[in-house]
Order: C-alpha cells, then sequence, then structure tokens
C-alpha cells in the first residue's frame, strides 16, 4: 500500500477502490468531517496522488457517473427514430443509468450519501448541466418544438431531477433494479403530474 | 461612502444595494473573475461589513430569494383546500415568485446570471432544497399520495426546476411578467411533457 517514489511517472490508481474507499469513510464519520487526507491515508496513497485523480471531494463520489453523458447521447442517437420524443429520452435515459447487478449494492450507498447531503447534489447538478441541452436537443429534434421555446427550456432540467430523485428513492426504499425507479419516474413525467 | 470605526456597532449596510452593485460587478467582468474585495470597494464597504452579511459569493446574487421558502409556504396554506394538488402547487409557487414591476430588469440580470453560471445554480439548488420537501408534502396531503412514494420523492425538484428554469428563459426570452412563464411551465409539468 505503500509508494515508492518514481521520478516521472505518476503512480497508478484504481479509481473505482479509492472511490469506495472514500464511500466508506463519508457514510461511517459523515461527508462533511472527512478530509482528503483521510482519504490518501486509508487507500494508501499519497495526497498529491489522490489529488490528481479527484480535484474535489465531491469527485470521489461523482466519478462514476463521468461516463453517463456520453452514454446518454449514444443511447439517445440509436432509440427508434419514430418513438415519441419523451419516450426516446426515457428508454436511452434507463439504458445510460444501467448498472451491473453486482454493483447495486455500492451504488445504493452511494446515491443515500446524496440524498443525505444537498452539496453533493448541487455539485452534480453542475457536473450533469449538460445534460439538460442534450435532452432539450432530443425534444426539439424529435417533436418539433421550437429551441427557444419554453418547453424546450424546461424538460431537460425536469428530466435530469427526476431520474436523479427517483434512483435516491430506489436506494432507499426501492426493490429490484433502479432503472424500474428512474422508468416509473419519467413514463410520470410524460403523462404529468396532475394525477397524482 | 466612507464607514467611520465605531466600537461594538455593526456598520449598517444596504443589503439590496450591496447585492445590486455586486450584480453590476458580474455581468460586467464575470462571476468568476470578481472577488469579495472588488464588491467591497465598489459598494463603499469594508471586506469585513460585507462578509458579514454576504458570506460567499453566490449569497451576494441569491439574497433576494432568501424570503421565498416562507412565502411559499403561507400562500400554500392560504390556498383553496378544494384546488387538485398540482394546481395548489401552481398558484402558491407563482404567488410566491411574484416580483413588482420596478424589480423585472433588475430580476432579469440576476437570472441572466444564474443561467450562465451553473455553479450560481447549483448553490440554487442547494439553497432551494428545503422547497422540495414543502411541496411533495402539499402533494402527499392534497392527494394523498404515500410520503415515501416515488411522486412524492420526485414531484418537488421537479416543480422547483420547472419554474427556476422558466424564469431563466423569462429573463433571456419573455414578454411580460415572470409569473406566467412560471405558470405555463408547472401547467406543462402537471399536464405532461408528453405532447412536447
Amino acid at each position: 500500500m505503500t509508494e515508492p517514489r518514481r521520478r516521472g511517472r505518476p503512480v497508478e490508481l484504481d479509481i473505482a477502490r479509492v472511490s469506495e474507499v472514500a464511500l466508506d469513510l463519508f457514510l461511517e464519520h459523515g461527508y462533511d468531517t472527512v478530509t482528503m487526507d483521510d482519504v490518501a491515508r486509508a487507500s494508501g496513497h499519497s495526497r498529491r496522488t489522490v489529488f490528481r485523480h479527484f480535484p474535489t471531494k465531491s469527485s470521489l463520489v461523482w466519478a462514476s457517473a463521468d461516463g453517463f453523458v456520453d452514454a446518454l447521447r449514444d443511447h439517445l442517437a440509436a432509440v427508434d427514430p419514430q418513438l415519441p420524443a419523451m419516450d426516446a429520452v426515457r428508454e436511452a435515459y434507463v439504458r445510460a443509468s444501467a448498472v451491473p447487478e453486482e454493483h447495486w449494492e455500492l451504488t445504493r450507498r452511494r446515491l443515500r450519501l446524496i440524498g443525505d447531503n444537498p452539496a453533493l447534489l448541487a455539485d452534480g447538478v453542475e457536473r450533469f448541466h449538460g445534460v439538460d441541452g442534450i435532452i432539450a436537443r432530443a425534444v426539439v429534434d424529435r417533436a418539433g418544438v421550437a429551441h427557444d421555446s419554453l418547453v424546450a427550456a424546461v424538460v431537460g432540467g425536469a428530466v435530469v431531477l427526476c431520474a436523479h430523485n427517483a434512483a435516491v428513492w430506489w436506494a432507499r426504499h426501492g426493490e429490484g433494479q433502479p432503472g424500474e425507479a428512474i422508468d416509473a419516474a419519467l413514463r410520470r413525467l410524460s403523462a404529468g403530474f396532475a394525477a397524482a
């Protein structure tokens, strides 16, 4: 677990393992009290190495979401072009959010931490900011809505936040696949909350 | 504009004026480049006085939203108890968001700044976190939805973000009252985005 000093060659680091070690610490001691030094010590890396891969504490929690934007874009491009806009968005979003079953427990713990710490959600909103635009564009393209319309301005954020909060709900209460909760929330957004 | 030193008595500060001075600086030079020192200098206060009222840069932008949570709670309590849940939420939200016409231009500029800076939106999400729960509770109480249901977990965030993004849309494109855009966005959330 120690790092011999090597000139000019950055130390390799197992991103998934370090973020898991950090998650354990955050859940046990509280997100606010754990420092990057604690994470470095517990993972057996130098502070510098950890900072090189995780510039902020919240990036230790959000690292696993890094491929999401690209995955969503790919799935949106692949969805049946005949599907109504919101169905296409829902299908692509659920596919892009898919987590292999062996990672469900880890995902639950991560989502509970985010759900309990508004500062982490806030950081996620900043990280996922580009997703709004991708969804808005899909709705504009598929439904013929004007790109500067009110609907285009609000639909992306609504999808992202509904899907995120559905995932947190799954982590706290849900059985089965996380994708089912996201699917149900986006169906509701599509059909409207009036019947709530 | 200078502050004579007075022992034991905090210097009075015009919250609205200082946040307006800050907004001017942010819009002219960019939110990231302006410092609290710049704001202190331009408003004629000491750095310490400004920090006492505005602990962060983003609080200079969000200060005007401080009364929103209480206003929303009051308006929700006052709305016709016979109204369907989402109509009640919409009416209360539009009333709580009302801005007197003489402040529309200032509000537009503030919302444009927030719209252009995801970090400011992220901070708003953290500040407005309690609003989610207030809306969820209104929907639970009025529509008889279970408090731990998926709908209760997602509806609050969807309302807040739709309303916020509608307000930003109004600041960029809209004519007339900001409340009209918020009203239209929440009607859409209520009726569903499927028809988008």
